[in-house]
């Protein structure tokens, strides 16, 4: 994979009408990297002031957590997402993160993302097209946590995530590498440990799609699809037209 | 209330750093305005071309619906509050809005928003930062959904809205008028008709909130916030220093 084709500049392909001087950019932003390995806080809520970093390699999960020590999930950081770009702009960050894995992150300041704004606005337009369809996938968790049963709604977060990474390069959609545990899995669609893992006995038993050992197989994706009613379009990965 | 303090000035205001020509073009973006009356759709999912609204007078919300005809309400929006702007870099509208009450709206295309970019790039770091708030709210809605009780949950959104009202020159966070049906709260809130009215009894016989003919009006603010653990940080309303 060389420079022209990290996660980040994939993802951005596919909103296309970047130029020589936004891809220079955005190579410069990833500079310098550092890693930070798994199981780490790397930004928490209330922090200020916070930065915001570019997921270059490895899986991170934004959340928050309750009062009384229980945690929501809000989504899964994948390879090529930003952690934390949306509340850069707030005082404070109002959630935090954790590596899920080991990770390659590198560090954007409030200053340089308005130096961006400043020399790259299509950039710009482009960093702000991420930041929206990262919010149209919190909105769509929103609607699956508040209406979809919990099988449908495990199943359309695991058909999510293949999307997601197929767009960057991992994976086909159908089978792909996840190193979530099923403790993060139950806390980002608001069920119990023991409720999550007997849901996926039943999408494994139902012949829908099998996770385990850090591999999630569709064996039907199709009838995924159909039963939870996954349509693509908020992932703004297709032309509409 | 005079042209400089509209209900989305006021908001700005709380960002900050707007100079003379930024509040111009915010003056300019409010041009021309129409009229909507209640229960219209304003921008349907799947929309494309699609544009977004600075909600200028009256409420709206912003919706998904499932297949099997059951709805997820994402937000409220108030006065102020854009509709739509987030999904305006998606090639099509991830979600609706419907109109709650009469609404005066000024439309917004990208076209108009791009050129916010160029030649305000102070205002469009404020209209940014609108949008960051108005994600951390779905971010802290998805949290009430997953992980607070049907009380917690009902109290909490209560009072977001007070404080979000308030900010904006409606109310003062303890009462304020709120337009919105049973059944759309129990479509914001993850439940059916029956249990918010229920949950809303509940919280009225436990004298800490009064939701009637279109007024809300908390009895005991401390203890709903202690309850909820409502913290308005995210809210980004006030300074962190």
């Amino acid at each position: 994979m060389n420079e022209w084709h990290d996660a980040l500049t994939r993802k951005l392909q596919a909103f296309k009408g970047l130029g020589p001087e936004d891809m220079e950019m955005l190579r410069e932003l990833q500079k310098p990297r550092s890693l930070i390995e798994s199981g780490k806080e790397v930004v928490y809520e209330g922090q200020y002031p916070h930065s915001a970093y570019i997921l270059r390699e490895g899986w991170a999960c934004s959340y928050k957590r309750l009062r009384d020590g229980s945690r929501q999930i809000i989504d899964i950081q994948i390879p090529g997402d930003f952690l934390g770009l949306r509340s850069l702009l707030l005082r404070a960050s109002d959630h935090s993160f954790l590596t899920i894995t080991d990770v390659e992150v590198a560090r954007l300041d409030r200053q340089r993302m308005l130096d961006v704004f400043r020399r790259t606005p299509r950039l710009a337009v482009g960093l702000m097209w991420a930041a929206s369809r990262d919010e149209a996938m919190v909105v769509e968790h929103l609607v699956s946590i508040g209406r979809r049963g919990a099988f449908e709604r495990t199943a359309h977060f695991l058909l999510e995530l293949g999307e997601r990474l197929k767009l960057v390069g991992i994976g086909d959609g159908r089978t792909y590498p996840c190193p979530i545990s099923q403790s993060i899995l139950a806390d980002a669609l608001g069920m119990t440990a023991i409720h999550i893992n007997r849901v996926l006995r039943q999408l494994r038993e139902a012949k829908i799609v099998v996770f385990r050992d850090g591999i999630v197989e569709f064996l039907d994706i199709k009838r995924a699809a159909e039963i939870t009613g996954f349509e693509m379009a908020y992932l703004d990965q297709v032309p509409v037209n």
